[in-house]
């Protein structure tokens, strides 16, 4: 197994973090790394919004907590009641990708961009989270304002955020794998 | 720079491949890859067929030609006329990713394990070809006998594939990135 395989196979979800910030080489690779994800006919319909402050995060936060408390599903609620509720899980910063409403692999391409972007922070000794409730709020009317305030462009709809920052917890074994996933045909 | 960040920079699109096959231990390392993408609430709503025949490669890039032929739109013929014309890109095998219908996020899911492969693939020395246009036979009721054959599970669409090879062309320049992808919030 080379390098590469191992950080491939090491990323995981990490859900507390270190206040300490990322350099900024480090996440200099990072978006290097999401720029040169494959997409289709090379369109690269997607938009990265690199949130640095903690003080954007927690608004939104705040505006997804009172969206999730009027949800019909307890289980949503309950999360949302938890005081230290916090959609980008004390991260110190994170990366909003947006895809191009027409582009019709925009779910696909931006999601080999948050992947690259997930394996190079491995292989930088940080942890990421994918996420894809950030959105909650601002996929509704009222929280439209915070599309322009991330600078998401006309025509893009935010998809999948990537926390990053240094881990804070120690994660336990893996949760297995589907069996019976695989058919060979020879 | 490290090794990791170097293969996720140097994955590219190949489409000439020699005709030798994938090892099998580099195979189960792509493989194993694939199964330990991020998937929401770690669902893994995938189904992976490894297509080690180049038989079956040629009679779904044959289907794939008849629909290509009787398309409305020009290009889309003229490529299935070229004779050389194979959906695979001429590659040795391909896995085709499948994911669940009611999986809301697996096109994300499903494009992480891709993303995963190619990148293992580039590591282990290989050539790949992330391709979405492989499927227009299989997508229709005509097509839908080829399912079946590929063991894709009741429930599950077919979404990507992956070509898999060493490569036989050497690529020029990358394609320029677009410019004002990235948006600070400081």
């Amino acid at each position: 197994m080379n390098e590469t395989i191992r950080n491939i196979l090491a990323r995981r979800s990490m859900r507390s973090y270190e206040a300490r910030p990322v350099e900024e080489e480090k996440l200099a690779a990072i978006l290097e790394c999401a720029q040169f994800a494959p997409s289709a006919t090379n369109r690269q319909p997607w938009h990265f919004t690199v949130v640095l402050s903690r003080a954007m995060l927690d608004k939104i936060s705040a505006e997804n907590k009172k969206v999730m408390l009027a949800s019909p599903d307890e289980k949503v609620r309950q999360r949302a009641q938890d005081p230290g509720y916090d959609s980008f899980r004390g991260a110190p910063m994170a990366i909003i990708v947006s895809g191009a409403k027409e582009a019709a692999y925009a779910a696909c391409d931006c999601a080999n961009a948050v992947e690259n972007m997930a394996i190079a922070a491995t292989s930088l000794g940080l942890g990421s989270c994918y996420l894809g409730s950030f959105k909650v709020a601002m996929e509704r009317p009222e929280g439209a304002h915070l599309l322009a305030e991330l600078g998401i462009p006309e025509g893009y709809v935010p998809l999948y955020a990537l926390s990053i920052g240094y881990g804070n917890e120690s994660l336990g074994e893996r949760a297995p794998r589907k069996e019976g996933t695989i058919t060979f045909i020879q």
